[in-house]
């Protein structure tokens, strides 16, 4: 079984889990809701419970895999596995050594990474870019994340590479939720984008969002109820999501001026939901500001959905 | 004389050649006008021309250099050694094989590169640079361009990376001299700040920048001339300078947020004249836009002055 490798995927809402081979191939997985209290210890108690469902499936004991990868929220530091400011987490400010604990818990060696790099690095080895040498992970779901493989291997920068969703499309510009302004998240990002359309609602702009929010019993604007506003041509969500588009395309041809990378891979909830329906005004925002238009990167859909980055983790220990 | 080699920083007014030996040292050198006619062959016989004076001085014949490199400007396919879409270059707006012509000229092996790319390298080897593994040059002169070095290795991208002038710092902002909206060099670059100085002189913002460049019988606004201005306390100046480092300050906090490298080194003939001046209006700039802004990047002017060009394509031969 030495060629086992589980996988984790820390989300801000989930836990997913998966059990994959050398070859990529899944072979158990499991998910479960992220526990909202009980601190950083409660979520690492949760996150090994949910890896030994995935292993019962896959017929392996915890112990016998040749590791663990975590990809992480927060800043998730690879030498030392402690995972800090992982804010999106039940009181998770500070640091907790989540790499040994979960070690501890499950008697494999565990590592841990960003949880958007882990995930660029799945589409890289087994997904939407395999085909390529180069490219920038674009993550659009509640916040914009990024990741980047560049010649084959992960560029983490001094360990905070990727941050595509911080830079700036317009000085000046709307306020983002990380503090600053005008970065590509304070359009695009889902959080920044319901709370601009809560805003014009409140102000009087007519809208179906909150309604078929209520309706679909969601605590909030998810990917989903974006897209049956749109479906049914409520002209806010229209507004809003060609505004995050155009975001998106900016920011995304200023990254590809500086790298210029083989491929872009959309992912995220918005980016998997919407990457298709929307490639065309995307590639077409892109290219307003690409300094060389003739010569524009493939932009493909992330291919390994919802287990991307349980998949992505694992490959922590394929590195 | 096996490690001896030969490299010329070819610009839109001035040739630079220098003999560089295997420690980086400068044996020889000379300098020429770009002429204006005889369009590439006509350029490329006084880069050969200037190239022998050089090895003149420096007791060699070019034969018996180890090779020739150039740092061109336009589009410069290291493969094939053309140089295409030298705009800034007389009638050189189309393909022509600079390095084969060179190597005839000279007798000696020519390697073409990046200008820009060229010397970030001189400064990551040699310069302001040498203690770092990753960092991003910013050429901060008629436009504003880029190079870039990550884990001790140029990065090229698909031929065309670094562009950092043109990551958009303002979506639907300044018009650039590249036809585009809103880069960065719209707003920093010398030949986009002297366009917006004109335009506002026109409209009658008093300023002496355009009698101070009369005075000194300058075809335009060199650094030199703005560095005057600011001097002797002129607010046109120091408000497009202001702006120009407000533009510099973004565009690179956003490439430091998708790279993470350790440093920034500022270059160029304004980035030369004004980096120090203004390092620290810069920083301030950078800072808020940095994602990690406790953690940020080191900030150098570059340290090999005018012949950092000439010096980064002699080291063509060595990478």
């Amino acid at each position: 079984m030495a060629n086992l490798r589980g996988g984790i995927d820390l989300g801000g809402t989930k836990i997913q889990t998966a059990i994959v081979d050398a070859g990529g191939e899944v072979l158990g997985e499991s998910r479960r809701p992220t526990p909202t209290d009980g601190g950083p210890a409660g979520v690492a108690e949760q996150m090994a419970e949910a890896l030994r469902e995935a292993a019962e499936q896959a017929k392996v004991e915890p112990a016998d895999l040749e590791g663990v990868g975590v990809g992480s929220p927060g800043d998730a530091d690879e030498k030392t596995g402690a995972v800090s400011s992982a804010k999106n987490l039940p009181d998770w400010e500070g640091s907790f050594p989540l790499a040994s604990t979960l070690k501890d818990a499950l008697g494999t060696a565990v590592r841990v990474g960003n949880d958007v790099q882990v995930a660029t690095e799945a589409e890289f080895h087994l997904g939407a870019g395999r085909e390529f040498q180069s490219l920038i992970g674009v993550f659009w779901g509640t916040g914009v994340g990024g990741g980047l493989v560049l010649d084959g291997k992960p560029w983490l920068g001094r360990g905070a590479a990727g941050e595509i969703g911080h830079m700036v499309v317009k000085r000046g510009g709307a306020k983002c939720p990380c503090g600053r302004k005008g970065c590509m998240e304070a359009y695009a990002g889902r959080s920044a984008m319901e709370a601009e359309a809560r805003r014009l609602h409140e102000e009087g702009t007519k809208t179906d969002l909150f309604k078929l929010m209520e309706k679909h019993e969601k605590p909030r604007l998810t990917s989903g109820i974006w897209e049956r506003a749109l479906d049914q041509g409520d002209h806010l969500a229209e507004d809003l999501v060609n505004r995050a588009i155009e975001a998106l395309g900016t920011g995304i041809a200023s990254a590809v001026n500086l790298i210029d990378p083989e491929a872009i891979i959309i992912g995220g909830g918005l980016g998997v939901r919407f990457g298709d329906r929307y490639m065309e005004p995307l590639t077409r925002e892109m290219s307003k500001h690409l300094f060389l238009d003739e010569k524009p990167p493939a932009v493909k859909v992330a291919s390994l959905g919802d287990l991307g980055g349980a998949i992505g983790a694992s490959l922590l220990f394929a590195r």
